[in-house]
């Protein structure tokens, strides 16, 4: 049983079974069918406002692609140091910016931290053509420790975003999570909070691959034409899919009656209880809140043994600073529940830890 | 009914069985699993050598990734003035090798001519730092315009490359269509003839997203740190598939039992009824021989509007010279056949033009 | 003696003692010193127009991070297939561009011939995202095999540019050599013929290292932002020099009294004399008209061999296809005349071919 | 009177002369003069040991020309969060190597603290793929706020570095300045305390525009190729001056007779002169060491206002943190000595301020 990462987990039914119902006769490609056009406008619906939409297999290119919209060469990305972007993508912003820079901000439990930001951002000098402009700010939800930015905390880093001119990015691979966790409409998580561009993802919660960079037409700081572009960005990234309609499919069947926030929600909850059941049984303390559907938490090496010998996977965790840190005898467990977690995981960790 | 690109045919069965067989309880993510791992042996098989490969979702990122392994930044990649690459990429070989330069060269049926590639190599000083290296061929087989190297072609082009220290890609995107038109071997058809690396394609022969880039590791002109570094480039571009399992299982199904050569020698078949029939008619004349799935026969644009107003989807074809080419009332069109195509299909054209 | 390039010469006397005369006391660094500004005025007096102008060391870098403006990474250029931005820059296009493609073409001496690039250009589908865009077209003045677009020429291949919305940009490292030859102002040579950029080359010409990028603003297809961009993008590329003075004494001297006219005329006048004599000799013929300071002359491998024997230096040329290609005993040589060639220099080489 | 940039000296009187009389006649373009080839061996004299030199123009090429040879596109440089190639060069860093990534590290007096180094560097994952991998480490000597790092302190960076297989960077733009004050050898400062490479900086000392990329090659942990590579960097760049007698002559005068440590010593001892005068007259504070000629004081803002309306230029200095910061009356001001700088202009300084 895994708790390694909601990456590990399968394709939803219904997911899958949409994909195996696009299987019919021939349909045109590279995102010209009609399943690809449906799951825009679903996603308009959803968001209650209009979007641009580009669909892609990882959260990589989501994410680096968005970004490369709104951040030239010479440009920044003000992220977390403990980001996906700067730590887990490889360098990709690199690549689809054409070589922009991150500049990197601490920050509880992954969050980028307002007042921080509106100095640091406050004393840059964004004139002087020696220093790479700072042009977005990214911020990841959930983030990379599991929590969650409230809407406040969003709107707040926003405001800071426009006043510099900049546009803010929100790296959306837990989107459904921290909207399911949060009780919030999806508008109220993005746009409405001041997010420019999205990445929505699917393939942790229940999809094959697919992620979807939403730009939000009516709100975003982004130019017509860098909109445009993307289409250009994402061809060129070998993004563009040629049997588009998989894509489609899948996000069409992902959004179908709430199934995302189903999914979602459920995968919340395991965690919940997880969280309950380690913190309940004083073997172990939480390093952070849980914000959707991981748990971090501290035990004891020995119990870390214990659950290792009973076939359950939970990666270790060292990239982050903490204020608690593990002692020499503690470490420190990242677990993933996911859409497919069941009850019977989690009894079996309080089993083996009571 | 269409003969508009084999992008546009669905998934062949087997290959969808295999998709939803693998989705069963949690697998490794990021190419770790045991789908993937085994997908490598099975092509190890079918090759009869060494191979690493790498699974993508794109033939764009197949071709650019495995170009950028050869091609440093101040590099040339040598290649047809109609390919994929150059003509259909959106510049990704720009993007991924970090802006390399593409040297065209004129052809006949979209073939490089080793003559003429020996002389203009010949000529070049691959030594001034003033000139952009070449240090890259790449071949499309089938070409653009449906014809097929034989292997003794390859053979000499690769000949030519190994005397300029130079490496050999093909772009294999219907790798399988020139391999059961052929009759030979992969191993023929590839290393055997001097290919060191090769984009095998799934997707346009009934995959539904999967590319292979292959490096033949007992013979490529390519170092270990470049292909160890293509993992990196993979990441990095956003073509590591968190759920790899789906990629590994549709190669897995692709290669048992010969089905990509079923699928790919009846799309040939059809494809070569459909040229007996149009110039059979006397009514069309081809193009260029057909090497594999794809007919491209100039027709008067009455018949053309006969083929449309039938249903048809065949493209019009504007890109590549031609000695004979469509007088003012002739247009060529291109018929790409798939695994897909019925007897059905075909007849239907020929009943329209009779 | 030396007919090897116009490289090889040294700086005029007038230049280098502007520069001697700037080494006062302190200035402002990076271009904001009085000199810089006053260079900057001289061009607009001299162009007749409002320009953006900006300042670095080699020809290479004003070529492509002009170009850079004007072509995002998935564009594509448009340039002669003997053009010193796909031959002789090491790829630096790519570099400066993010990976932009150069699409070349053939034409007589060096030159694209309008009739061809409006026939490719108007075939091109400029709208479909799997095509490289096309925005940019590079003319060389003079260009790489010494021949000299005349102004109606210009205004012809930039009105094609026009209808495609592309930009025109002219690498004039021989511009002084073109004007002086061509009798017209700096003005109708460049935007009144519909150029938008300039390279407006200094180092061939008599300064130490000079180019000027030179953007025309009341006329030029390019957008604010962009131009402002090319201030990051010059620092970027470490062509901001910290002692700017230097740079703008080069020009204000290079520009006094018409400096830049006389060099290039002597050079042009020394062009002409030589290739009389070669010529008139009967030994040799011309490849290509002399437009400038250049003379390509077909001539015997003896007679090679004894302006060698005699310390003449002239480079043999072997990157254009020729109408009437040297015999098997004969040879292309580019003989380059410049401000410091001497009546007694070629009078020489008239003395050892009679 | 000038303490705002040592980049806003002139040339010194000796460079000067030197350019001035390689101006006659013809010379070998593109580096391949007497000059440069002379200068490559003054430096390996002057260095102990054998080079491979590159000669650019500015300080910005030359750190990231030289990094880019040892950090691959999905590299990580690791640096101080204050350094040049981080704050000032516009992103050049990510342009020349394709998209690589910084790490920063904060440290006292923009020095890099070997054990946090150590630390972090012992805790990273050099093999996992999503990780973009650090390959090199640059360390600015003087820092960015005048400090010096000691022998001891560049060989216990190395140390880390080639445990991990990285290279180790110098930023030496004012390694003249570093070398005087420490009183060791060039070799000493360098490759024998680790350094593979160094870019030694001209320019701020007294050169017009001169940078050398030193690659250390008995030493270095750099492989041939890439070394060999540096050349097409560099021309790519269009950092291959035409002219290039005129570096190698700026060089050559610059090492002769130990002018460029002539220079230096005087710059420092300035330096010196001016921090005994700001601290002794109880007015200032040092914010940190003075390790070579620039002072970085903190004094109040009234003594700025009469320094300025003294009509003497110093820059306020933001970038930096610091342990005992300026309070609201007071300001931090970067007063920088060249060798131009006058016993007057420092005895000015103390006259406004007694």
């Amino acid at each position: 049983m895994s708790f390694g990462s909601d990456n590990m987990a399968p394709v939803s039914d219904r997911v899958m079974q949409a994909i195996v119902d696009a299987n019919g006769g021939p349909a045109r490609s590279y995102g010209a069918d009609e399943w690809t056009n449906r799951a825009t406008d679903a996603l308009e619906t959803l968001f209650e406002t209009r979007c641009s939409a580009f669909f892609v297999a990882t959260g990589t290119a989501a994410n680096t692609l968005g970004l490369a919209a709104v951040t030239p060469p010479w440009g920044v990305t003000v992220c977390h140091e403990v980001s996906h972007i700067r730590t887990d993508e490889c360098g990709a912003h690199g690549l689809q910016t054409g070589g922009a820079q991150l500049l990197t901000l601490a920050g509880d439990g992954g969050k980028l931290d307002a007042p921080d930001l509106d100095k640091i951002l406050g004393a840059y000098d964004f004139e002087d053509v020696h220093h790479p402009r700072p042009t977005s700010i990214s911020i990841s939800q959930l983030t990379e420790v599991g929590c969650r930015y409230d809407v406040s905390e969003i709107a707040a880093i926003s405001k800071i975003a426009k006043r510099h001119g900049m546009a803010l990015h929100m790296d959306g691979a837990r989107f459904a999570n921290a909207v399911a966790a949060a009780g919030c409409t999806p508008a109220e998580m993005s746009w409405k909070a001041g997010v420019d561009i999205l990445s929505f993802g699917g393939t942790k919660n229940g999809c094959l691959a697919l992620e979807a960079i939403i730009v939000f037409r009516d709100t975003a700081a982004i130019d017509d034409r860098a909109v445009g572009d993307l289409a250009r960005r994402r061809m060129r990234a070998g993004q563009l899919l040629s049997k588009g309609r998989f894509l489609g499919a899948q996000l069409l069947s992902y959004l179908e009656d709430g199934h995302w926030l189903t999914l979602a929600g459920h995968a919340n909850s395991m965690a919940a209880e997880l969280a309950r059941i380690l913190t309940g049984s004083g073997r172990a303390r939480l390093a952070w809140p849980v914000g959707g559907n991981e748990v971090f938490a501290i035990l004891s090496r020995s119990d870390q043994a214990r659950l290792a010998g009973a076939g359950i996977t939970a990666f270790e965790w060292r990239d982050a600073p903490l204020n608690d840190p593990p002692a020499a005898d503690e470490t420190l467990l990242r677990f993933v529940c996911s859409f497919a977690t069941s009850q019977d995981d989690v009894a079996r960790v309080a089993a083996i830890l009571s």
